[in-house]
Protein backbone atom coordinates (compact mmCIF):
# COMPACT_ATOMS: atom_id res chain seq x y z
CA UNK A 1 0.00 0.00 0.00
CA UNK A 2 2.74 2.87 -0.88
CA UNK A 3 1.55 5.84 -2.35
CA UNK A 4 1.58 6.22 -6.12
CA UNK A 5 3.71 9.40 -5.73
CA UNK A 6 6.46 6.93 -4.35
CA UNK A 7 6.70 7.88 -1.19
CA UNK A 8 6.97 5.44 1.74
CA UNK A 9 6.53 8.11 4.83
CA UNK A 10 3.76 8.49 6.53
CA UNK A 11 3.51 11.28 8.58
CA UNK A 12 2.69 10.73 12.68
CA UNK A 13 1.37 14.20 14.10
CA UNK A 14 1.59 14.73 17.67
CA UNK A 15 -1.51 16.71 18.57
CA UNK A 16 -4.04 17.78 21.35
CA UNK A 17 -1.97 20.87 21.76
CA UNK A 18 -4.48 22.66 21.23
CA UNK A 19 -7.44 20.21 18.97
CA UNK A 20 -7.87 23.34 16.89
CA UNK A 21 -4.35 23.79 15.72
CA UNK A 22 -4.01 20.54 15.01
CA UNK A 23 -7.18 20.24 12.78
CA UNK A 24 -5.71 23.64 11.07
CA UNK A 25 -2.24 22.17 10.70
CA UNK A 26 -3.81 19.32 9.25
CA UNK A 27 -5.32 20.95 6.66
CA UNK A 28 -2.03 23.24 6.16
CA UNK A 29 -0.46 19.89 5.43
CA UNK A 30 -2.99 18.76 3.12
CA UNK A 31 -2.94 22.07 1.26
CA UNK A 32 0.68 22.21 0.48
CA UNK A 33 0.99 18.66 -0.88
CA UNK A 34 0.95 18.94 -4.65
CA UNK A 35 -1.68 16.55 -6.04
CA UNK A 36 -4.41 15.99 -8.65
CA UNK A 37 -6.69 13.63 -6.39
CA UNK A 38 -6.44 11.57 -2.91
CA UNK A 39 -3.81 9.33 -3.89
CA UNK A 40 -1.25 11.75 -4.56
CA UNK A 41 -1.44 12.95 -0.81
CA UNK A 42 0.72 11.50 2.00
CA UNK A 43 -0.42 8.86 4.37
CA UNK A 44 -0.72 10.67 7.91
CA UNK A 45 -1.74 9.03 11.90
CA UNK A 46 -2.93 12.10 13.80
CA UNK A 47 -2.62 11.32 17.89
CA UNK A 48 -4.99 14.40 19.43
CA UNK A 49 -4.95 14.44 22.91
CA UNK A 50 -6.15 17.27 24.42
CA UNK A 51 -5.93 15.89 28.05
CA UNK A 52 -2.27 16.44 28.10
CA UNK A 53 -0.92 19.23 30.98
CA UNK A 54 -0.89 22.66 29.92
CA UNK A 55 2.64 22.87 27.99
CA UNK A 56 3.09 26.54 29.50
CA UNK A 57 2.25 25.73 33.26
CA UNK A 58 4.57 22.92 33.01
CA UNK A 59 7.12 25.27 31.83
CA UNK A 60 6.20 27.86 34.74
CA UNK A 61 6.19 25.35 37.14
CA UNK A 62 2.73 25.21 38.44
CA UNK A 63 1.55 22.42 36.67
CA UNK A 64 2.39 18.84 35.61
CA UNK A 65 4.88 17.57 33.32
CA UNK A 66 3.24 17.02 29.80
CA UNK A 67 6.43 14.27 29.18
CA UNK A 68 4.70 11.05 29.89
CA UNK A 69 1.71 11.92 27.44
CA UNK A 70 4.11 13.05 24.88
CA UNK A 71 5.80 9.55 25.54
CA UNK A 72 2.38 7.72 24.99
CA UNK A 73 1.23 9.68 21.97
CA UNK A 74 4.90 9.33 20.15
CA UNK A 75 4.22 5.12 21.03
CA UNK A 76 1.15 5.17 19.65
CA UNK A 77 2.35 6.90 16.56
CA UNK A 78 5.13 4.52 16.03
CA UNK A 79 3.02 1.28 16.38
CA UNK A 80 0.06 2.81 13.95
CA UNK A 81 3.70 2.86 11.91
CA UNK A 82 4.52 6.53 11.17
CA UNK A 83 8.16 6.74 10.03
CA UNK A 84 8.44 10.46 11.24
CA UNK A 85 7.06 12.93 13.73
CA UNK A 86 6.13 16.56 13.99
CA UNK A 87 4.50 18.09 16.75
CA UNK A 88 2.15 21.37 15.94
CA UNK A 89 2.85 22.74 19.17
CA UNK A 90 5.41 25.11 19.54
CA UNK A 91 5.71 25.43 23.68
CA UNK A 92 5.43 21.39 23.12
CA UNK A 93 9.55 21.67 21.44
CA UNK A 94 10.72 22.88 24.84
CA UNK A 95 9.78 18.53 25.63
CA UNK A 96 11.60 17.53 22.65
CA UNK A 97 15.28 16.71 24.31
CA UNK A 98 13.12 14.82 27.41
CA UNK A 99 11.60 12.52 24.56
CA UNK A 100 14.20 12.27 21.76
CA UNK A 101 16.29 9.69 22.59
CA UNK A 102 13.12 7.56 23.53
CA UNK A 103 10.85 8.04 20.37
CA UNK A 104 12.21 6.07 17.81
CA UNK A 105 11.78 7.95 15.13
CA UNK A 106 12.78 11.27 13.61
CA UNK A 107 11.11 14.31 14.91
CA UNK A 108 11.18 17.78 12.44
CA UNK A 109 11.52 20.11 14.76
CA UNK A 110 9.19 23.37 14.08
CA UNK A 111 11.29 26.01 15.25
CA UNK A 112 14.70 24.76 14.09
CA UNK A 113 12.98 24.51 10.55
CA UNK A 114 11.67 28.34 11.26
CA UNK A 115 15.10 29.30 12.19
CA UNK A 116 16.37 27.97 8.59
CA UNK A 117 13.66 29.82 6.45
CA UNK A 118 14.25 32.80 8.01
CA UNK A 119 18.19 32.30 7.56
CA UNK A 120 16.86 32.41 3.86
CA UNK A 121 15.22 35.85 4.22
CA UNK A 122 18.70 37.71 4.97
CA UNK A 123 19.65 40.12 4.80
CA UNK A 124 16.33 41.92 4.33
CA UNK A 125 14.98 40.50 7.29
CA UNK A 126 17.42 40.33 10.22
CA UNK A 127 15.48 41.42 13.15
CA UNK A 128 12.19 39.05 13.36
CA UNK A 129 9.19 39.64 16.52
CA UNK A 130 8.09 36.89 18.33
CA UNK A 131 4.23 36.23 19.07
CA UNK A 132 4.61 33.16 21.25
CA UNK A 133 3.11 31.23 25.02
CA UNK A 134 5.04 32.69 28.06
CA UNK A 135 6.29 29.35 28.29
CA UNK A 136 7.88 29.38 24.75
CA UNK A 137 9.59 33.13 25.95
CA UNK A 138 10.76 31.54 28.93
CA UNK A 139 12.27 27.94 27.44
CA UNK A 140 14.35 30.52 25.14
CA UNK A 141 13.30 28.05 21.99
CA UNK A 142 13.42 30.48 19.56
CA UNK A 143 16.48 32.65 21.23
CA UNK A 144 18.64 29.34 21.14
CA UNK A 145 17.89 28.49 17.45
CA UNK A 146 17.72 32.00 16.39
CA UNK A 147 20.84 32.57 17.94
CA UNK A 148 22.54 29.72 15.86
CA UNK A 149 21.76 31.52 12.83
CA UNK A 150 22.66 35.43 14.50
CA UNK A 151 19.00 36.35 13.63
CA UNK A 152 18.08 39.13 16.22
CA UNK A 153 14.87 38.58 18.13
CA UNK A 154 12.64 41.09 19.73
CA UNK A 155 9.99 39.96 22.19
CA UNK A 156 7.04 41.53 23.93
CA UNK A 157 7.58 43.17 27.00
CA UNK A 158 6.19 41.66 30.36
CA UNK A 159 2.74 43.27 30.45
CA UNK A 160 1.99 42.83 26.60
CA UNK A 161 3.14 39.24 26.85
CA UNK A 162 0.28 38.85 29.10
CA UNK A 163 -1.98 40.03 27.05
CA UNK A 164 -0.80 37.35 23.94
CA UNK A 165 -1.28 34.67 26.47
CA UNK A 166 -4.70 35.69 27.43
CA UNK A 167 -5.03 35.95 23.52
CA UNK A 168 -3.75 32.66 22.95
CA UNK A 169 -5.78 31.03 25.66
CA UNK A 170 -8.82 33.12 23.96
CA UNK A 171 -8.39 31.04 20.71
CA UNK A 172 -8.57 28.04 22.86
CA UNK A 173 -11.60 29.07 23.87
CA UNK A 174 -12.96 30.02 20.67
CA UNK A 175 -12.99 33.52 21.37
CA UNK A 176 -10.78 34.43 18.04
CA UNK A 177 -12.30 38.17 17.79
CA UNK A 178 -11.41 38.90 21.21
CA UNK A 179 -7.42 37.25 20.64
CA UNK A 180 -7.14 39.03 17.03
CA UNK A 181 -7.08 42.33 18.01
CA UNK A 182 -4.30 42.23 21.27
CA UNK A 183 -2.36 39.94 18.90
CA UNK A 184 -2.28 42.79 16.37
CA UNK A 185 -1.45 45.45 19.12
CA UNK A 186 1.06 43.69 20.53
CA UNK A 187 2.57 42.66 16.44
CA UNK A 188 2.58 46.63 16.28
CA UNK A 189 5.05 47.14 19.11
CA UNK A 190 7.30 44.66 18.26
CA UNK A 191 7.28 46.15 14.44
CA UNK A 192 7.97 49.81 16.17
CA UNK A 193 11.04 47.98 17.67
CA UNK A 194 12.35 46.75 14.49
CA UNK A 195 10.92 43.82 13.98
CA UNK A 196 11.11 42.95 10.06
CA UNK A 197 8.96 39.91 10.38
CA UNK A 198 6.37 38.18 13.19
CA UNK A 199 6.01 34.59 13.78
CA UNK A 200 3.24 33.31 14.85
CA UNK A 201 5.38 31.37 17.40
CA UNK A 202 2.04 29.15 18.86
CA UNK A 203 -0.16 27.60 16.86
CA UNK A 204 -3.26 29.26 18.04
CA UNK A 205 -2.23 32.42 16.70
CA UNK A 206 -2.45 32.25 13.16
CA UNK A 207 -6.24 31.42 14.11
CA UNK A 208 -6.41 34.93 16.07
CA UNK A 209 -4.78 36.98 13.51
CA UNK A 210 -4.86 36.64 9.48
CA UNK A 211 -1.60 36.69 7.62
CA UNK A 212 -2.71 39.90 6.02
CA UNK A 213 -3.33 41.80 9.23
CA UNK A 214 0.11 43.62 9.58
CA UNK A 215 1.65 44.85 6.20
CA UNK A 216 5.01 42.93 6.60
CA UNK A 217 5.43 39.07 6.86
CA UNK A 218 3.70 36.67 9.19
CA UNK A 219 5.54 33.32 9.80
CA UNK A 220 3.70 30.64 10.71
CA UNK A 221 5.79 27.81 11.54
CA UNK A 222 3.13 25.43 10.98
CA UNK A 223 2.98 26.28 7.53
CA UNK A 224 6.83 26.05 7.77
CA UNK A 225 6.85 22.64 9.08
CA UNK A 226 4.06 21.62 6.86
CA UNK A 227 6.56 22.45 3.67
CA UNK A 228 9.59 20.94 5.53
CA UNK A 229 7.63 17.39 5.78
CA UNK A 230 6.22 17.44 2.83
CA UNK A 231 10.13 18.09 1.05
CA UNK A 232 11.56 15.01 3.56
CA UNK A 233 8.18 12.56 2.11
CA UNK A 234 8.59 13.03 -1.50
CA UNK A 235 12.47 12.61 -0.95
CA UNK A 236 11.46 9.31 0.81
CA UNK B 1 -5.40 9.95 31.33
CA UNK B 2 -9.08 10.29 31.71
CA UNK B 3 -10.57 13.39 30.22
CA UNK B 4 -11.39 15.84 32.73
CA UNK B 5 -14.57 16.07 31.29
CA UNK B 6 -15.39 12.34 32.12
CA UNK B 7 -15.21 10.66 29.09
CA UNK B 8 -13.37 7.76 28.28
CA UNK B 9 -14.00 7.63 24.75
CA UNK B 10 -11.00 7.87 22.39
CA UNK B 11 -13.03 8.49 18.68
CA UNK B 12 -11.28 7.04 16.01
CA UNK B 13 -11.75 8.56 12.58
CA UNK B 14 -10.79 6.65 9.59
CA UNK B 15 -10.10 9.38 7.08
CA UNK B 16 -7.84 10.25 4.21
CA UNK B 17 -11.21 10.10 1.96
CA UNK B 18 -9.85 13.02 0.91
CA UNK B 19 -7.15 14.42 3.14
CA UNK B 20 -9.01 17.87 3.19
CA UNK B 21 -12.12 16.60 4.11
CA UNK B 22 -10.44 14.61 6.78
CA UNK B 23 -9.25 18.10 8.29
CA UNK B 24 -12.34 19.63 7.72
CA UNK B 25 -14.28 16.83 9.37
CA UNK B 26 -11.37 16.94 12.79
CA UNK B 27 -11.66 20.57 12.63
CA UNK B 28 -15.73 20.89 12.89
CA UNK B 29 -15.42 18.08 15.56
CA UNK B 30 -13.35 20.62 17.63
CA UNK B 31 -15.58 23.61 17.21
CA UNK B 32 -18.72 21.25 18.16
CA UNK B 33 -17.26 19.94 21.53
CA UNK B 34 -18.26 22.78 23.94
CA UNK B 35 -15.26 23.70 26.07
CA UNK B 36 -13.21 26.48 27.87
CA UNK B 37 -9.49 24.58 27.32
CA UNK B 38 -7.55 22.53 25.14
CA UNK B 39 -8.25 19.90 28.12
CA UNK B 40 -12.05 20.17 27.85
CA UNK B 41 -11.67 18.31 24.28
CA UNK B 42 -12.04 14.64 23.48
CA UNK B 43 -9.35 12.24 22.71
CA UNK B 44 -8.70 11.71 18.78
CA UNK B 45 -7.05 9.60 16.58
CA UNK B 46 -7.18 10.03 13.05
CA UNK B 47 -5.53 7.13 10.15
CA UNK B 48 -6.04 9.18 7.23
CA UNK B 49 -4.55 7.26 4.48
CA UNK B 50 -5.18 8.65 0.90
CA UNK B 51 -4.08 6.32 -1.27
CA UNK B 52 -7.21 4.39 -0.59
CA UNK B 53 -8.72 3.39 -3.68
CA UNK B 54 -11.23 5.46 -5.17
CA UNK B 55 -14.69 4.53 -3.64
CA UNK B 56 -16.78 5.55 -6.37
CA UNK B 57 -14.42 3.49 -9.31
CA UNK B 58 -14.95 0.19 -7.01
CA UNK B 59 -18.72 1.05 -6.94
CA UNK B 60 -19.02 1.46 -10.83
CA UNK B 61 -16.81 -1.77 -11.59
CA UNK B 62 -13.54 0.21 -12.86
CA UNK B 63 -11.55 0.24 -9.73
CA UNK B 64 -10.09 -2.01 -7.02
CA UNK B 65 -11.93 -3.28 -3.86
CA UNK B 66 -11.08 -0.07 -1.08
CA UNK B 67 -12.19 -3.22 1.92
CA UNK B 68 -8.99 -4.29 2.55
CA UNK B 69 -7.14 -0.29 3.26
CA UNK B 70 -10.61 0.30 5.41
CA UNK B 71 -9.79 -2.88 7.47
CA UNK B 72 -6.26 -2.17 8.05
CA UNK B 73 -7.31 1.65 9.10
CA UNK B 74 -9.85 0.22 11.42
CA UNK B 75 -7.25 -2.27 12.92
CA UNK B 76 -4.68 0.72 13.25
CA UNK B 77 -7.20 2.84 15.44
CA UNK B 78 -8.34 0.37 17.41
CA UNK B 79 -4.81 -0.94 18.39
CA UNK B 80 -4.28 2.94 19.14
CA UNK B 81 -7.04 2.70 21.95
CA UNK B 82 -10.20 4.26 19.58
CA UNK B 83 -13.49 3.16 21.42
CA UNK B 84 -15.48 4.19 17.99
CA UNK B 85 -15.11 4.51 14.58
CA UNK B 86 -16.35 7.76 12.92
CA UNK B 87 -15.86 7.32 8.86
CA UNK B 88 -16.13 11.13 7.40
CA UNK B 89 -17.08 9.81 3.85
CA UNK B 90 -19.93 9.26 2.37
CA UNK B 91 -19.25 6.83 -0.21
CA UNK B 92 -17.17 4.63 2.08
CA UNK B 93 -20.35 3.55 3.41
CA UNK B 94 -20.68 1.44 1.15
CA UNK B 95 -18.44 -0.82 2.28
CA UNK B 96 -19.40 -0.46 5.94
CA UNK B 97 -21.41 -4.10 5.86
CA UNK B 98 -18.63 -5.67 4.39
CA UNK B 99 -16.19 -4.38 7.81
CA UNK B 100 -18.67 -4.08 10.47
CA UNK B 101 -18.43 -7.22 11.76
CA UNK B 102 -14.45 -7.72 12.02
CA UNK B 103 -13.55 -4.13 13.20
CA UNK B 104 -14.26 -4.95 16.71
CA UNK B 105 -15.86 -1.31 17.61
CA UNK B 106 -18.84 0.20 17.20
CA UNK B 107 -19.47 2.52 13.68
CA UNK B 108 -21.29 5.66 14.18
CA UNK B 109 -23.19 5.52 11.01
CA UNK B 110 -23.26 9.38 9.07
CA UNK B 111 -26.09 8.33 6.78
CA UNK B 112 -27.74 7.14 9.24
CA UNK B 113 -27.33 9.92 11.63
CA UNK B 114 -28.26 12.41 8.50
CA UNK B 115 -31.47 10.25 8.24
CA UNK B 116 -32.44 10.31 12.15
CA UNK B 117 -31.58 13.98 12.10
CA UNK B 118 -33.69 15.29 8.63
CA UNK B 119 -36.90 12.85 10.84
CA UNK B 120 -36.82 15.93 13.36
CA UNK B 121 -37.70 18.58 10.64
CA UNK B 122 -40.98 16.59 9.69
CA UNK B 123 -43.20 18.25 8.98
CA UNK B 124 -41.51 21.17 7.29
CA UNK B 125 -38.83 19.15 5.46
CA UNK B 126 -40.50 15.99 3.42
CA UNK B 127 -38.01 15.88 0.25
CA UNK B 128 -34.54 16.33 0.28
CA UNK B 129 -32.42 16.92 -2.59
CA UNK B 130 -28.90 14.93 -2.58
CA UNK B 131 -25.74 16.23 -3.94
CA UNK B 132 -23.36 12.83 -3.38
CA UNK B 133 -20.97 11.03 -5.25
CA UNK B 134 -22.22 8.76 -8.56
CA UNK B 135 -20.83 5.76 -5.97
CA UNK B 136 -22.81 7.01 -3.53
CA UNK B 137 -26.05 7.55 -5.83
CA UNK B 138 -25.83 4.08 -7.37
CA UNK B 139 -25.07 2.33 -3.87
CA UNK B 140 -28.37 3.43 -2.38
CA UNK B 141 -27.26 4.41 0.67
CA UNK B 142 -29.30 7.65 1.37
CA UNK B 143 -32.22 5.96 -0.43
CA UNK B 144 -32.34 3.22 2.09
CA UNK B 145 -31.73 4.72 5.44
CA UNK B 146 -34.33 7.22 3.76
CA UNK B 147 -36.86 5.20 2.99
CA UNK B 148 -36.84 3.75 6.63
CA UNK B 149 -37.64 7.38 7.86
CA UNK B 150 -40.52 8.14 5.17
CA UNK B 151 -38.25 11.33 3.49
CA UNK B 152 -38.51 11.87 0.28
CA UNK B 153 -35.39 12.00 -2.12
CA UNK B 154 -34.94 14.05 -5.18
CA UNK B 155 -31.42 13.21 -7.34
CA UNK B 156 -29.86 15.15 -9.99
CA UNK B 157 -30.39 13.69 -13.74
CA UNK B 158 -27.78 11.79 -15.40
CA UNK B 159 -26.04 14.79 -16.85
CA UNK B 160 -26.35 16.90 -13.71
CA UNK B 161 -25.10 13.84 -11.65
CA UNK B 162 -21.54 13.89 -13.96
CA UNK B 163 -21.40 17.71 -13.43
CA UNK B 164 -21.60 16.81 -9.82
CA UNK B 165 -18.97 14.12 -9.82
CA UNK B 166 -16.80 16.57 -11.80
CA UNK B 167 -17.39 19.00 -9.12
CA UNK B 168 -16.29 17.04 -6.15
CA UNK B 169 -13.14 15.91 -8.03
CA UNK B 170 -12.31 19.51 -8.46
CA UNK B 171 -12.54 20.54 -4.86
CA UNK B 172 -9.67 16.91 -4.65
CA UNK B 173 -7.33 19.07 -7.11
CA UNK B 174 -7.97 21.96 -4.90
CA UNK B 175 -10.05 23.34 -7.55
CA UNK B 176 -12.79 25.06 -5.10
CA UNK B 177 -14.52 27.91 -7.03
CA UNK B 178 -14.97 26.35 -10.10
CA UNK B 179 -16.83 23.80 -8.38
CA UNK B 180 -19.11 25.71 -6.47
CA UNK B 181 -20.75 26.93 -9.71
CA UNK B 182 -21.53 23.33 -10.68
CA UNK B 183 -22.65 22.35 -7.10
CA UNK B 184 -25.01 25.92 -6.97
CA UNK B 185 -26.51 24.94 -10.32
CA UNK B 186 -27.27 21.20 -9.39
CA UNK B 187 -28.49 22.23 -6.07
CA UNK B 188 -31.00 24.42 -7.30
CA UNK B 189 -32.28 22.23 -10.23
CA UNK B 190 -33.31 20.31 -7.24
CA UNK B 191 -35.00 22.99 -5.87
CA UNK B 192 -37.12 23.59 -8.42
CA UNK B 193 -38.29 19.62 -8.46
CA UNK B 194 -39.04 20.10 -4.59
CA UNK B 195 -36.57 19.99 -2.07
CA UNK B 196 -37.14 21.45 0.60
CA UNK B 197 -33.36 20.84 1.84
CA UNK B 198 -30.06 20.08 -0.22
CA UNK B 199 -27.83 17.03 1.42
CA UNK B 200 -23.95 18.02 0.86
CA UNK B 201 -23.58 14.35 0.40
CA UNK B 202 -20.16 14.03 -0.33
CA UNK B 203 -17.50 15.45 2.56
CA UNK B 204 -15.43 17.15 -0.44
CA UNK B 205 -19.15 19.33 -1.17
CA UNK B 206 -19.22 21.91 2.00
CA UNK B 207 -15.94 22.75 0.61
CA UNK B 208 -16.65 23.94 -2.79
CA UNK B 209 -20.37 24.76 -1.37
CA UNK B 210 -20.63 27.42 1.53
CA UNK B 211 -23.66 26.74 3.67
CA UNK B 212 -25.23 30.31 2.91
CA UNK B 213 -25.38 29.50 -1.05
CA UNK B 214 -28.74 28.05 -1.73
CA UNK B 215 -31.20 30.21 0.65
CA UNK B 216 -32.37 26.94 2.05
CA UNK B 217 -30.80 24.18 4.50
CA UNK B 218 -27.79 22.40 3.07
CA UNK B 219 -27.54 19.84 4.94
CA UNK B 220 -23.59 18.75 6.24
CA UNK B 221 -23.31 15.01 7.23
CA UNK B 222 -19.98 15.78 8.41
CA UNK B 223 -21.55 18.16 10.93
CA UNK B 224 -24.30 15.98 11.69
CA UNK B 225 -21.78 12.82 12.94
CA UNK B 226 -19.76 15.41 14.64
CA UNK B 227 -22.78 16.25 16.57
CA UNK B 228 -24.00 12.71 16.95
CA UNK B 229 -20.34 11.63 18.45
CA UNK B 230 -19.80 14.64 20.82
CA UNK B 231 -23.30 13.42 21.82
CA UNK B 232 -22.05 9.88 22.82
CA UNK B 233 -18.73 10.85 23.87
CA UNK B 234 -20.24 12.79 26.72
CA UNK B 235 -22.84 10.15 27.78
CA UNK B 236 -19.26 7.97 28.01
Amino acid sequence: MTSPTGSTEIIGILGGMGPAATADFYAKLVSMTPGRSDQDHLRTVIWSDPTIPDRTEALLGDGPDPTPWLLNGSRVLREAGATVIAIPCNTAHAFVPRIADHVGLPIVHMIGEVARHLATLRPAVSTVGLLATTGTVHAGLYQERFGRYGIHLVLPDPSQQDHVMTAIRDVKAGQHGLAGVSLADAAQELITRGAQAIIAGCTEIPLGLPADALGLPLVDPAVVLARALVRRARAA
